[in-house]
């Protein structure tokens, strides 16, 4: 039902669907939901206290309601918003990232409500919020706002995922991002492309500010003291990490490639996933795009990169030396090939921290035994590919570490065309979620 | 009225002028539409013979009715079809490119109908053809079919240009033109960008493909063997270029840059627009293009790319040897940046060859005369920068050789929103034209 609400919708339901669980904890549980914010997608909050366990451990549950944009929807074999099931996988955007996930907690919760009085093994609370998708901008004010309503043991994340071969994957860390749009403006308007000759193209300097910036090979970042605060692994990270499984074969044929980056394999791609950072071209826009051809020579051109970051590398900072680097490459000359009469301007859309929690963190052992008990299988990753704003609930709420666990696989198509959740792994993960607060209870 | 005409009401409206005046040659004068073809926009013919000098010379007015896409229509001040007067200028897509050109030819020779009863000077013919800005893709064969019909002594051309000091420029040549679409494949979707780390970027292919190919800094195409038919100036033409006008500071001005490519300037800026090949890129696509980012790895990304060509560089041969540098920038390693997993596709879009009249050609002095009579000052320019089908014409029209002469001028924003023509130069135009059927007369 949640996933046929595209739009604005989705929150009022997401309000409604917590405050109903939480609410028949009757006087000893609470619900609040915070005052709507006009100015942006509003965090709705949930609480239920234990009756038998009040003073025991406390979980907080992150999770978001928003979603990537739907496009390109003619890809879409269905209305991305139908929820329609069809076998064992329910389609619609969000499902998978994160509607999906967010629902098997409010299930599990309301299991226990239902099968033991109203009563909760240990203490939950939920935070939904609706801006994940575009690095939480506004979630950072709000922890530091309400850090004593939030004040939590563990933080049950989103992004853990089922592997390719239905292994639960108990995933302990995010790495951060830095989102940024290189905006490159040459004459004041298109103009006729026999002039290319002596007027420098904007798309031509965007390539170059592109190439400088990272190897294609390698996928190394060649921008200065980009790596600078970069740490290696610990002796146990690698030993978690050389543990992890990955279909390397099944993963590819999922995204219809036939080689990694760099022909990457085994351990270091592993390793590249847990801890690399990434330099990413998300999107090209500049001049004429539609069938055959217009001889112009375009007035702008504009790239979205995304960054990502490993812990201790600080968004401002590289951002900065992103800056440096760019005004270097137009000012100076460098490998022979300098000094475009361009205008080159970077843009800072996103930043966010990555984070990850320590392999001896009391939580770890409880949620991948649920996970095991659940999924048959369990598996630790250091960190997740992904980004998440998991570093400032340990800035914030007395350094409260973070642990991902979820129902969701690559085949789920998160972000892509055909999202989707399988319908077994929805029963299984709220299966899980309930041994989690079941377990945190007895600690 | 021609300018209000978008679409395909042109094509009627361009056979209806003709036909009106060469009608009124009566029974010495010829007029023929060729039969419409329906796949492509038909190409129009007319013809009028001289009575008092059937066995003179013959001009072939050669024209197109078609025009570049009109977007980006918001930034026009007004419809791009409007025909809208403001001043001295006339305001529409194509009104300097080509239509405006097209009605002072028309003109002219309506005027000797009119002044010596429906006599003329010399003989004109007149091509006025429909893809001219998509390359000209049916014209030879046009011409290969109608050879014999089309026998001419001279073409005069659209292409010819008022300076910024208000100075008719008598241009002899064309740049050829190779106009292809570069596409990377990478993942059969687009990808959550976290996966960057192992999935070579489509977009970051491209940009590498095209650094590849040409420097900026120099604007030299890197593509091997690509210079290898060019040949340098004679001496002549060089003297000819050094003593072109080119008004560095104003058509900066108008096109709103402060240096040139490589800071080109004097006589090197000349030979740049007169002779050197370029590789300009017209539109870059891929992945997100709206607001803020969306963080995925595109499934493909897309370059338009057009390489302009100058006398004995092959269309077909420069195409090869593109499509062979793409080969060995993907399959080997070089320069510390090979291989890819992504597949690369270079799409021929359309090709034509350059030429240029040699400056001794006997048509040239009464053409240069013409316009310094109309325009008080003329100079002759050895080649265009700009590209157009007058190898075909030398090719099988007996070697007969073209010469561009018109009234538009830089500030008409040729292939730009708000494109115009300015009335006094149509008027001008117009007698210039009238005094080059005088004068080829008296041949």
């Amino acid at each position: 039902e949640l996933l046929s609400l595209g739009g604005s919708g989705v929150v009022e339901k997401v309000q409604l669907e917590t405050n109903k669980t939480l609410e028949q904890t009757s006087t000893t549980g609470q619900s609040k939901t915070t005052k709507p914010h006009l100015e942006f997608p509003p965090i709705v909050y949930g609480e239920a206290k234990s009756k038998s366990n009040p003073h025991g451990k406390t979980i907080l549950f992150y999770n978001h309601y928003d979603v990537q944009p739907e496009d390109p929807s003619e890809l879409w074999k269905d209305d991305p918003f139908s929820g329609r099931v069809e076998g064992n996988r329910i389609y619609g955007r969000g499902a998978s990232d994160d509607k999906g996930e967010l629902v098997t907690r409010i299930k599990a919760v309301e299991y226990f409500l239902q099968a033991t009085n109203g009563d909760l093994p240990c203490n939950v609370k939920f935070i939904v919020e609706g801006e994940e998708e575009i690095g939480s901008p506004h979630l950072r004010d709000y922890l530091l706002q309400y850090k004593d309503k939030l004040k939590c043991d563990v933080v049950i994340w989103e992004s853990g995922y089922i592997d390719s071969k239905s292994r639960s994957v108990v995933s302990l860390g995010q790495k951060g991002i830095l989102c940024v749009e290189l905006n490159v403006n040459g004459p004041s308007h298109d103009i006729h492309s026999s002039h290319a000759v002596l007027v420098d193209n904007p798309a031509i300097t965007l390539s170059k500010i592109i190439c400088s910036m990272v190897s294609q090979r390698t996928g190394k970042i060649l921008i200065e003291d980009w790596y600078r605060e970069v740490k290696g692994f610990s002796r146990r990270e690698l030993m978690a990490i050389a543990q992890e499984e990955f279909d390397e074969e099944d993963f590819k044929r999922e995204i219809g490639i036939k080689n990694f980056a760099n022909n990457k394999t085994g351990i270091d791609a592993k390793r590249a996933r847990v801890g690399y950072p990434t330099c990413n071209v998300s999107g090209l826009i500049s001049g004429y795009g539609g069938p055959g051809f217009k001889t112009i020579i375009p007035s702008t051109a504009t790239a979205k990169i995304d960054f990502r970051l490993v812990p201790e590398m600080d968004p401002n900072i590289q951002f900065q030396r992103l800056q440096n680097h760019i005004a270097k490459k137009i000012e100076l000359e460098k490998e022979g090939e300098p000094a475009s009469g361009n205008k080159v301007e970077a843009k800072f859309l996103n930043g966010e921290p990555g984070y990850r929690t320590p392999l001896d963190n009391p939580f770890v052992t409880p949620v991948v035994q649920a996970a095991k008990e659940t999924f048959n299988s369990s598996t630790i990753s250091v960190s997740g590919a992904g980004t998440g704003p998991m570093y400032y609930f340990y800035e914030i709420l007395e350094k409260a570490s973070s642990i991902c666990v979820g129902g969701s696989s690559i085949s789920d198509k998160a972000h892509s065309p055909n999202e989707n959740f399988k319908i077994d792994n929805l029963v299984k993960a709220t299966k899980c979620i309930a041994k989690i607060i079941e377990k945190v209870g007895k600690l």
